[in-house]
């Protein structure tokens, strides 16, 4: 059988034809002589029933049917009556009557149902299970979302005038010094995974004056927490020429709203479907100093974090509370975070330089975004990198680039799978990565369950 | 100075007006009492004149300005006389009298000249000094194609319905086996850079149906050679529910051709300015099995290849102009590769199982695309991994997709800086990476030149 095949969304529109569709098959369900088999393709659902007196060996080959197994089926589609018309599937109004099917690919028994609406499972079975469980309708529109934050992202890049970049990630030194850096075996040297694409969109400034690049980043985070994975995947942007320290945060604050605003309307109902609300933007977003959210933080709960050199995640949880408070924002930017914080690169405010021209943007109760202006003076760079016992000699591309002539300049980075993470409101960082790594995994955990278990059903809450 | 930038571009639109604009100098010309400065931008060139009489205290300042000094500069656009004006550049009809000036920073003196319209460098010296190279015309305008590129790719993806994934670099066993795999020291345990993202757009197709990323790929490649890098940037489709292995052939097509033609077709000034013709791309491309090729190579030339398992480079070459000779065509579909030599998961033509469902599509020359149908069928790819002596047990995850509901697949892959390379025609693939690694070289070669060295006088071509 070898007609042209069509998508279940495409079947309303083909009442009375001849048709061929493809896909897994997502339900069987016996009702006396008839089989239905709920068809999932990647435009949706289809239902199509298997009538022994339109087909015996059909019908028969029907009945031995499994979840996901594979099929091509050939049959007409019929408009269904009234009341059986479902609005909750694509192809609601009608169903296939099959007249013949091809098994493509036989599915070995799930070790868990995939059928319900929510597959409920532990992480770690989530997770031991990846190359099945991403299979589920809500985890895969997970990732729809993931995409479409992307393609905001580049497309908010471009109406900035950015060019794409393209930026190693085996460097010669760790980017920001520090211990959390993965090391590789580079043919007789040691290299290292880039904890950012920072140093060379810094560096790509002095050539292309603004940039973006969507690139991995490598972090041997020494812990498990719900917020960090190893390697993630980052949206930056980098400028040159910023006359002012707001033009920055004027930047940050559109492509972060662009973004959020544009997969929130191309994605209602994903959203609707996880329980989150349409984001709160206004047309100005609140921005604070750091000591200023602080204070508003202490007069609101009376906790004093003066003395403190960042704002942890209760304080953004507090602070952004009160942006959506007073301003009916979900968004708030808070500047000038204590330099010494901060990393080396970071520009001092030149009023009062223990503060520098840092920010973060938040989004519902987190950090969604991180930048800064940078230090564009050679000899001031250099300085700033002894004051934190990095060595210079490892950074000579880097710093070859404010020899010859570097523009005053900032940017910003994303991490897609945290602005994933917070946009549909999900638990966990790893339900945002297809693949996640972290210290007790990649792929499998390093601590390998045998074959035997994981064949084994799994227990379902 | 706070007024709003502007462009070079921008200012024959600004005739009369006081502007500001901001940019690098590439170049000084003093005339007698008149000063003048090619200052670059984004957006390209624009002439600036500091007369003595206008501002003496911005002459004094721009009678010491260096190739790469950044500046702002705020002057008055005046029309040029007819027989001045400069069509070569986007502001040529103009020229900025200067009022004022004001040195955002000093460049070094630069280690060559910067001021021609190609840089008569050695490979090696282009790229040790990579972060200052970038920065010339023509180099830049390498990169400005490779964005196009890629832009272009991910236009054709979506065009055939293919959604956006992000997928690990870090695994737990090597792509494709074989020996050429860095090794990352992840926390206690060893694991590897992935050599493409090949097993996991497989696995996504079992979710998503169609997917696409760009994604770096990691390749101990043991030599050094004009044409491979130790890391890379790959541009690969994956498509599920493929019916006929000419399905997979016309998605090649499609993808190769409109990349091509569309960055061509806007940057056809820079085609023009590295002396490469317009791509020729005949409506339909010619498709040969490699058995085929290699009897019209033997024609040609007398050539014997019939037993070589693969294409040679200069096969390659001999079957592009045979494909420009007969079909007007830059592009040539090869396909049929024996089975042996391709990856574990290449599907066997069934009528004759040496050969496989495996293509390469070649271009002015050389490959730029390889891909295959995949076996889909759980026990024949096992099957397939013994025989290359593979061990299952490092790929659990890739298994499984096949072990739940896998549909007849196929795919292919494009090398960014490959593909870059062949449109401009570049001799060697380290000129289409910003910072290109490989063997020898992590940005500073690693037989390290010391610091004395590198600042001398470079001596030029």
């Amino acid at each position: 059988m070898r007609q042209t095949r069509i998508l279940a969304k495409e079947t309303p529109n083909k009442i009375g034809e001849a048709v061929l569709v493809q896909g897994f098959v997502q339900a069987r369900r016996d009702h006396g002589k008839l089989i239905f088999i709920d068809l999932r393709d990647r435009s949706g659902l289809l239902q199509i029933v298997f009538n022994p007196q339109v087909s015996k060996e059909t019908h028969a080959t029907a009945s031995e049917l499994r979840p996901e197994d594979v099929v091509a089926i050939q049959g007409k589609v019929n408009k269904r009556p009234e009341r059986l018309v479902n609005p909750k599937i694509v192809s609601g109004t009608v169903e296939l009557e099959a007249t013949d099917i091809e098994v493509l690919n036989k599915a070995e028994t799930l070790p868990f149902d995939m059928g319900g609406e929510r597959l409920n499972l532990e992480l770690p079975t989530l997770l031991d299970y990846r190359s099945l469980t991403l299979k589920h309708e809500r985890i895969r529109k997970i990732f729809y979302v993931q995409a479409a934050l992307a393609d905001a992202f580049r497309e908010a890049a471009k109406q900035l005038d950015c060019t794409e970049i393209f930026v190693p990630t085996i460097a010669a030194g760790a980017t920001e010094g520090g211990a959390d850096v993965f090391t590789v075996n580079y043919y007789e040297h040691r290299a290292y995974m880039t904890q950012s694409p920072q140093l060379y969109k810094q560096i790509m400034v002095s050539v292309l004056e603004r940039v973006f690049t969507i690139a991995k980043a490598y972090r041997a985070e020494p812990s498990v927490t719900t917020r960090h994975l190893s390697e993630i995947t980052m949206m930056d942007i980098e400028m040159a020429f910023i006359n002012d320290f707001s033009e920055l945060l004027d930047a940050i604050e559109f492509v972060g709203t662009y973004m959020i605003k544009t997969v929130s309307e191309k994605y209602a109902a994903i959203l609707e479907e996880f329980g989150v609300g349409k984001p709160l933007i206004p047309h100005k977003i609140p921005r604070l100093k750091m000591r200023e959210a602080q204070k508003i933080i202490k007069e609101r709960t009376g906790r004093d974090q003066s003395k403190e050199l960042d704002l942890n995640p209760e304080d953004e949880k507090e602070i952004c509370l009160w942006a959506k408070e007073t301003h009916n924002s979900d968004f708030v930017t808070i500047t000038h975070y204590p330099t010494k914080k901060r990393a080396f690169y970071t520009y001092p405010d030149p009023q009062d330089p223990e503060y520098s021209y840092s920010y973060d943007l938040l989004f519902k109760g987190s950090e969604i975004l991180s930048g800064s202006q940078r230090i564009h003076n050679y000899g001031h760079l250099l300085a700033a990198m002894k004051a934190k016992d990095i060595d210079p000699n490892n950074f000579g591309m880097y710093l070859m680039a404010f020899k010859y002539g570097m523009p005053p300049e900032g940017g910003f980075s994303f991490g897609l799978e945290r602005l994933t993470m917070k946009v549909l409101e999900l638990h966990n960082i790893r339900e945002a990565s297809l693949f996640p790594r972290d210290m007790e995994r990649v792929d499998e955990r390093f601590s390998i369950i045998s074959e035997k278990d994981k064949t084994k059903k799994v227990h379902q809450k």
